[in-house]
This record gives structure tokens, C-alpha cells and sequence, in this order.
């Protein structure tokens, strides 16, 4: 007798979910194709060298390896580079940026891609994070303008819209003005220091951060002035940012947020308390939360990291990009009602039958599923009234039973 | 510097090759949905054990195992059970059956699924067969009448009739047919290897195949007067069948052949060579050429397989399943011109703009969208003829430059 559970951390997905997951990612594919992004995949293993060489972070330490097979495999070697040749991808950064070099000649520049894939980390489960899920990144590589930053925040707010989400805020910031104020404060020595601690502040009291930084040994007068500094910023409007930092990256993230100014389907907005932790971005950031009001549920993120790609296959590469949380929108949308499922379901319940019997109820499903319909066909059960109910919690709110030569008889 | 290339036997896809495999995928999901069939999905990764105890083939050896991680890895162990603990699914018929065993209570009865997903095998690569390839299950658990065989002949000869196949022919022979035959000609002793013979016959010449039975010591009068008999029952009409088997199953197999004599779509027929490998088929088998000259060429197999998922979680589990050959119809349509290839698409090139420019560009993508064009916003290049030609080559039919406040120039 099996284990009948899936491995911890992953999840087998009931037809209902399955469903909801499909709309999800056809409405994400039909947003980023509509607005001129190209699919492409990659294979879930790659070679071992390739994920090791992850400038990301500690992304590999959880990666499953995969054991080398055949004659190469040597079971009395206890040296690791001896056991594996292969893991599982736990992002798609490095996949995309191998596949970006190895197909580049056949690319367009800039190229606007996105790639729906599984990943896979070995870490402790917990709620909320699973060990195989969804990711949906959209890209552009190749274009150092802050055309990519429009052309994307625009992809992701039209797709989140779509999915029916109303009222959601995009924020956004730009690393370097927050390198300009600690710059300006004098604390360029302790920087990721305190990048790592104002990124804490949505989940974090201040005061909790103060300490932090006071067990660092940071002078915490200059640190008191830059929080006052970031919170006064978050009252100060657009077109006044520019008085503000002496530096022209300001320029263009306030041409990138007033592009949006006339958007009804989502506001675009500074906050200058967008960090977000990934160490790869160089540039902008954003950040989608579900609501306004919301915050902290953040549903999508991205920026620019200009040095990643190229980093890895020794090139200059400026990429921007979006990651869409394929599987928290998932969560959220779970009581969705689809509209296919309010259509009408037909189920046609027989016994064995005659071919001649068979024939006639071919005919009749072809026709109805020419209208449009769903038609199910399964055999009739001993327990009728059970069966019926069940069908009807199913959706098929239309039972019929095959009685006769050609009569249906609906139930 | 990394190695470019994927995995050997694993494959980057591009965009033109992704959008094929996408629209295959849209087709599939459509046609099963309209049937009555659920999609469900389950892990890529499964725990060992459970792949172990695969009671079809060869399977396991090819698996690709995957190391434990942390504390549970011991390297000085030079046992495989001491090193790994999960494996990458090699099909979705194991998966399947653990995942009914473990949602039984959630699930109707009979249970009408699809699953479309990837799997592993560590074989030694070659053409047209991949280390990780997409395979497309169709199934019906809990149906031991024929209205599963008809509802999923239906449903697969809609899907391929669906995805542009014309006159494809649907093959269907009964083992327990084959069995009736060898048992009449005294060879029930050696019953798998003539069935493993007679499967070979669409590949290999008859002589070839009599040589094998001579050298195995199988009787060559008998097995020539089966092959003739089998040789024969070819131009047996349908009707005319029930007097070549004095057994039930017969009956069945004429209805169910019977039951599509108006299909306008697919030929249902009798095949007394088609025996399907897999040796866990019991019953009905069934295979689809991609045309009704090239019999070779399969696109779409399957069968009855009363046991298999019953054995592995020890219930009595009546079972019958077809799998599409994703990988080979990706290949066969990859020619084929998708309608959105042929609809408008725009491409708006600019250089870095004022936010107001930004603002009318917004304004002018939503608007063409909602016509339902595609529209892509990108960065124009120093080398612009270039550009447009490539734009052109990939699909862009129109592309326009943002010159001035509101003009939109088509060049």
C-alpha cells in the first residue's frame, strides 16, 4: 500500500482549482500577448553549474539536485560534484538568462517575453509556501530606457485588471534615490544595511528597526533623520519630488509615474519605502498590492536589474522585469465564479445501450456542443437520486436519462 | 562563462513554437471540457517509493532521482535508499492513480479527467525523443461498461478532428480478442511473446517476425495459421465478425465500432494487428494515425486498463484511458499558421518621451486593444530599417513611430 498523499510541501489540484488556475494564466497570457510580449519555455532541469552560478542569492542552497545516472554515477564517492549533475530550477531569472544567450541571434532586441513555469525549492514547508509552485515573469531585455519600466507596468496593471481586481495601487521607487539619501545622511558605508531595514518597516515597527540598527553599531541620529526624511516624502506630491533629490533618476520616475496619471484601471504611485529585498535590482522597482488599502499583499514585483543577465553570460544586458504571483492571486480568487460555470451542463446518463442507441446519442451531443454546451456522457449509476445530486453539485444543471429509441428525459 | 544550451534531450522553446503548443494545449482543454472531462494536476516530484512500485515497464530504471537534502543526506552511505528520496514523475498514469486514491471522497464516480503535464526519463537522447516531453491523458476511473470506451473515442477523435486533422482513422481491436485467437491455435503458452510479435507487424516483415517465433520454439504451423487467420480477419466486415469469435467481448467491440458508422468526423475500425505495447492494457485498445494512409504515424493511443490503478492503491478500480502524443502533433502542425498571425498587429517605436507623450501613447494602445489588436510599445533602434523589417518578419504588420504630440506615422 502507497503513501496516498502527495510529498509534503506539494499539492494535487482538484478539478474546481484546476479550473480557476487555467482562467488565471489565459487571462495573463492573453494581457501580455495583447500587449506584443512572446511566450517562451524552458526545461524545468538544468545543468548543475548553471544553478550554482546564481548571483541572487541562497536560492541554491535549497535546490533538489538531481543524481547523476548510468556508468557516471559512482555510489562510493561521497563528494557531491561526484553524485549530481542536474537540479531542479528554483526561479526563472537563470533559466531566462541561458536561454537569452543561447538563442540570441534568433531574438529581436529589445525582447519583450514572459514564461508561466514550475519551480521548485526544497524548503521546510509552511503555510502559503509550497516546494513546487507557479511563477510568471514577463521581461524585456535589451532596452535601457524607461520604456521598459512603462511598457511593463502597464502589461501587469492591464492583466491584474482583467482578473478582476479594481482599485490596485502599482508603487513604485527607484533604488538609487534611496542610495541618494543615505548618501546624503552619511551612511553609504552601512547601505545594505540600511536597505535590508527600511524594507522591513511594512511589516516591522520602527522602533524595531531603530534597535537593529543601533546593535549594528549605526549612529542613529543619522538614521533618525533619514526615516523622518522617507516619511515626510511620502506627503510630498509628484511634481514636487524634483526639489527634493538633486539627481536625475528622479526625472524619470516621475515621468514613469505621471505617464499613468489618466489610467481609471489602476494608480501608479511613489513610495519611497519600496525597497523590495532582492539584492539584483539596479534601478526601479515596483510593486502591486491586491487593494489600496492593502499593502502588504503584494501580488506582483519586479524592477529593473541591469546586471544579472549580462552577469551570467558576460554581456551587457539591461533587463527589466515583473513577476506576477501566480499562486497568492490563485488564493485570492478561489471562491471566483467562472463563467462557464454558469452555462448551461448537460449530463447524459445511460446503461449499455445498442450501437443504433449509441448513434442517435452521438448525434444529440454533437448538436448541443455545437451550441456551445458541455456534454457529459457516463454510464447510470444503482444509486440514481445520489448520482443526480451529485451531477448537480457539479454544474450540470441539466440531467438527462436515455430512455428510449431517441427520447432524453430530463430529470 | 555557463554553457549555452539546455540539457542534451531537453529544449528551449521559442516564441513562434510556444504559441503552436499553447494553442494545441487551448484545443485539447476545450474539446475535453465540452465532454465532460475535469482537468486536474498533480506533482512533478513524487516520493520514491511510489515510483518504485510501478507495475508497467521499465519505467524506473530511467527515472531521474533526486538527493535528500539536509540533514536526511548522508554521503558517506554508498546506498541509493540512503541518498535519495523523491523522483520526477516518468508518466501521469502513476500520479493519477495515487491521486485518486488520496481525493477518492472529493470525486464522482465515475471519475471523467484530463491531465496535461511534463515528464522525465532519463534516456539516452535521440530524435524526436526527449528527456522532458508533455504528455495529454484523457481518463475515465470507476466505468467498467462501454459508454467509457465511446466517451472517450468521442472525445479524443473530436480533439484531433478539432486541431485540423481531417479522415483520421481510429483503430480499435479487443486483447482478450487476441487471447481467443492464440488460445484456438493452441499457443496460450507463449501468449506475451506472441503478442509481442504480432505487435511488431506494422514495423517489421513477417518473415522477420516468424524467424524470432522459430527461434524462441514456437510452433511454426500454428503461428502461421494464426497469422493468417489474423491476416484474413482484415477484410471481415464488421457485422461479419460475431461468427469469427465465439466469445462476448466481441459484441462489445461491434457496438462500440458501430456506435460511430455516422461520424462524419473519424472512421471508427476494427484493426486484428493492434495489440498496444503497454502491458497493462485488458481489454479494448485503441490508437489514432494522423492519416488514414500513414497508419504509422500514431498521434493518440490507449485502452482499458482494468488492474493497474486498482493494484497500486488495492481497490477494485475499473479504468480506461487515451493519451495524445503532444510532442508529435507539435511537430506535425508546426507549419501550421495560427488566425492570430494573420490579425493586425502594431508596433509604436519611440525614443524617450515627456510623460504627456507617454500619456497619449497609453491612451491610443488602450483604445487599438480594445478593438482586440495587439499593440506593442517598444524602443526605437539607431538602426530603424532594421527594426521595422524584423518587426515585419514577426508578424507586426503595422508599425507606426511617435513623432510629434499625437501623431502616429505608419511607416
Amino acid at each position: 500500500m502507497i503513501k496516498k498523499a502527495p510529498l509534503k510541501g506539494t499539492r494535487d489540484i482538484l478539478p474546481q482549482e484546476a479550473n480557476l488556475r487555467r482562467y488565471i494564466q489565459q487571462v495573463i497570457v492573453d494581457t501580455f500577448t495583447k500587449n506584443g510580449f512572446s511566450e517562451i519555455a524552458t526545461p524545468s532541469i538544468e545543468q548543475i553549474e548553471l544553478l550554482k552560478n546564481n548571483q541572487g542569492g541562497d536560492n541554491e542552497k535549497i535546490m533538489f539536485q538531481i543524481l547523476k545516472r548510468g556508468e557516471k554515477l559512482n555510489l562510493d564517492s561521497n563528494k557531491l560534484e561526484d553524485l549530481v549533475d542536474l537540479g531542479l530550477r528554483f526561479d526563472l531569472t537563470l533559466p531566462l538568462s541561458r536561454f537569452y544567450a543561447n538563442n540570441l541571434n534568433e531574438l529581436p532586441a529589445p525582447f519583450k517575453c514572459f514564461q508561466i513555469g514550475n519551480v521548485w525549492r526544497g524548503e521546510r514547508p509552511q503555510k502559503g509556501r509550497y516546494r513546487q509552485f507557479t511563477q510568471c515573469d514577463v521581461d524585456i531585455l535589451g532596452d535601457a530606457s524607461i520604456n521598459a519600466e512603462i511598457s511593463l507596468i502597464k502589461t501587469v496593471g492591464d492583466a491584474i485588471s482583467n482578473l478582476g481586481f479594481k482599485d490596485h495601487k502599482i508603487r513604485v521607487n527607484d533604488r538609487r534615490l534611496i542610495d541618494y539619501l543615505i548618501t546624503k545622511h552619511n551612511l553609504s558605508d552601512v547601505n545594505t544595511d540600511i536597505m535590508i531595514g527600511l524594507d522591513k518597516l511594512d511589516k516591522v515597527s520602527v522602533d524595531k528597526v531603530l534597535a537593529e540598527f543601533e546593535s549594528k553599531g549605526i549612529d542613529q541620529d543619522s538614521v533618525k533623520e533619514l526615516l523622518s526624511e522617507v516619511e515626510n516624502l511620502k506627503n510630498v506630491s509628484v511634481d514636487d519630488l524634483k526639489s527634493n533629490f538633486n539627481c536625475q533618476e528622479v526625472d524619470d520616475l516621475i515621468t514613469i509615474i505621471k505617464s499613468f496619471a489618466s489610467s481609471d484601471k489602476y494608480k501608479v504611485v511613489y513610495d519611497p519605502n519600496l525597497i523590495r529585498g532582492m539584492g539584483y535590482y539596479t534601478g526601479v522597482v515596483f510593486e502591486v498590492a491586491s487593494t489600496s488599502e492593502d499593502l502588504n499583499l503584494s501580488i506582483a514585483g519586479g524592477g529593473r536589474y541591469d546586471k544579472l543577465v549580462g552577469n551570467i553570460i558576460n554581456m551587457d544586458i539591461p533587463a527589466c522585469g515583473f513577476s506576477i504571483g501566480y499562486e497568492r492571486i490563485a488564493m485570492l480568487l478561489e471562491n471566483k465564479v467562472l463563467d462557464e460555470e454558469c452555462a448551461d451542463k448537460y449530463a447524459i446518463l445511460c446503461d449499455s445501450l445498442s450501437d443504433g442507441d449509441y448513434r442517435t446519442i452521438m448525434h444529440e451531443i454533437d448538436k448541443l456542443q455545437a451550441k456551445g454546451y458541455v456534454v457529459s456522457f457516463v454510464s447510470k449509476k444503482k444509486n440514481l437520486t445520489k448520482q443526480i445530486d451529485d451531477l448537480k453539485i457539479s454544474g450540470y444543471n441539466k440531467v438527462c436519462i436515455y430512455k428510449d429509441k431517441v427520447e432524453f428525459k430530463e430529470v
